[in-house]
């Protein structure tokens, strides 16, 4: 299977239907988020107030749920939000920021999972880990030693949605297929929001076709693509940070040759 | 008249007396509206708590009210900055970020209309017209094919305010004439948040003069020129988004010939 | 005492040992603070829940309080995670954006100085002074006449904490010893935030080393130096702000001579 024409074809989707996706995220990475939407063609819409968050789910594409500056009301948000999206049968994404680090978050993100048809989870080996009782992380950051194919498995399982377990190569457990991403760099663990960048892009990709595992490979394949440009050269990371976006909104014209995926 | 005349002594007072910019706005573009504040030579001050959103509001110069992500605690904020700054005089401009997208957002914007002394409404043919019962948004995006001239007139007909109904041609309807600006490019629509620094813009130029129909136009069209310029080389959004930051801050040295306003 | 050798062995050891810093912060400079913590090779967490606030101190090695966009419900998170870092015996920094303003800024910064351990607290001499009586701001700028050294002096003998009033030379008084460090540039001034960001490097540097006063003086001076060579060529603050975060994750590279620290 050619994954090349497969991102290409997606990218063309999204430039042609302009989906809507509606993010509900942390303060750190709302700008940073928006503008990486906007540079792969869809529209960004930022509605945090309860009033609103069941509507405005409602006439979007996709639903991004990121709890990485979590507030009581903000989960009440996204509680309306992912069951509007539910309803309507839009994919949901959620990226568990911190999960480990507090209990709090590892709460929160285990009620979304439970309460929400998540259609795929993203974070780190140590975040993941945290949500099927191993993993480590400090802050933000994973720490520990999970084998991060083992933890998107167990994830997997434990919650019957599609995992994205994200770092150096990237897992992605389906629910028939498990797929390897080896784009990126290290460059952007440099930057701030990397992570929530990548989970935005797969709630973009999840609109352009039917397998959310596929959809999610295509989508952190194609960001990683886009950061391997961006950090041609080897520049400071608020260099890399204004050209990862150059490069992505790029993406039309330079194509995705080059994007590495594999099944497991 | 001569507008790059008009525009050099607005931008030249507002160096001179470097107006305290109130912003209540929203946390996707906070941190680009106040960096382009200062590029102004303005100061901006981002207070968004009732307890002191009156206080602050009545040492400033200027009060901009933007909703893009809106709580029901930011709208008492809202409205306790907006009747102080009332009180004192200065200029206060709104800007509805996706009225029609979600019922809150449009109640919250009529209901600033209503109970504020508003001096400026800024947003695009969508957002404007959803205030006016036409208009089509999806998510902060105006989709429909109304006439911005048409919604601009309907609106300042509706609530007697000034309006700039924004997009490739920028209608500015006062009490007593409409200006058209012509300046701008198409990447602004690439990166999030220029409406809403078009809005601060207005904001900023409006504390340098005495009509605000003509300073809206001033401010709109020396943005889009600064826009215009940053824009040379068709680069990418993120290396745009910081040179429009240069641009802004240079206008000092590169002036103002090439804003272009004209009357309906 | 040779201060550059001293400033590399504290960036040398935030590199060895990532110190995790607690942030909380205001909504314009998360993403730039977040990103500076990262360029200094520490790793950032921002989380202002008072759900998780306490947990998260705990975890930490150092806390940032920055009052910059000030919450009744975020002061409640800061005396909790406060009380936390307290109880661990981390460094504490407080920024108080914006005291003298507004009465609910200039309270919340006392009561954070009355009811938690502060190790470090830093502002301009207009936000500084008005916590001790004098100085003079609007919005976030000060705009008075205070001697820095004075005020400094007076805040460290009102308050007990190591005192750092930034501006064109900045003032650091300590229990014992007062110094002064001379780096920076103007550009600075152009950018928001960069009082924030020079608060979030203060956190970071007290991981390093033992002395509050000389760890403050050694993370103005490195901060100031990376900010010199970004202003090289008088790039714009688009650019520069882009520069800015490249500069400081250079230090390790290109070195720490010409910190400019010096004994009152």
């Amino acid at each position: 299977m050619d994954y090349a024409t497969l991102a290409r074809e997606s990218l063309d989707r999204v430039a042609a239907s302009k989906p809507l996706i509606h993010q509900i995220t942390n303060v750190v990475v709302t700008n940073d988020s928006a503008n990486l939407t906007l540079a792969f063609g869809a529209l960004p819409v930022m509605a945090y107030a309860p009033q609103e968050a069941a509507e405005m789910a409602g006439i979007s594409q996709a639903l991004v749920l990121n709890i990485g500056t979590l507030s009581v009301e903000e989960i009440e948000a996204m509680i309306l939000a992912g069951t509007a999206a539910g309803a309507k049968g839009i994919p949901i994404v959620l990226d568990p920021v911190g999960a480990g680090a507090t209990l709090f978050r590892t709460d929160s993100a285990l009620r979304l999972l439970r309460e929400l048809p998540i259609t795929v989870l993203r974070g780190n080996r140590g975040e993941i880990g945290a949500l099927v009782g191993s993993g480590e992380v400090r802050g933000v950051e994973a720490t520990g030693s999970e084998d991060p194919l083992e933890v998107a498995k167990a994830a997997r399982e434990a919650f019957g949605v599609t995992v994205a377990v994200t770092g150096p190569t990237d897992v992605i457990a389906g629910p028939e297929r498990t797929y390897l991403v080896r784009n990126g760099t290290p460059l952007l663990g440099m930057i701030t929001g990397s992570g929530c960048m990548a989970t935005a892009t797969i709630g973009i990709f999840a609109t352009a076709g039917e397998d959310p595992a596929v959809q999610t490979a295509l989508g952190l394949a194609t960001y990683g693509l886009a950061a391997e440009r961006a950090a041609m050269g080897d520049p400071g990371p608020g260099t890399f940070r204004t050209r990862l976006l150059d490069e992505v909104a790029a993406l039309g014209a330079t194509g995705t040759e080059g994007v590495t995926i594999a099944e497991a």
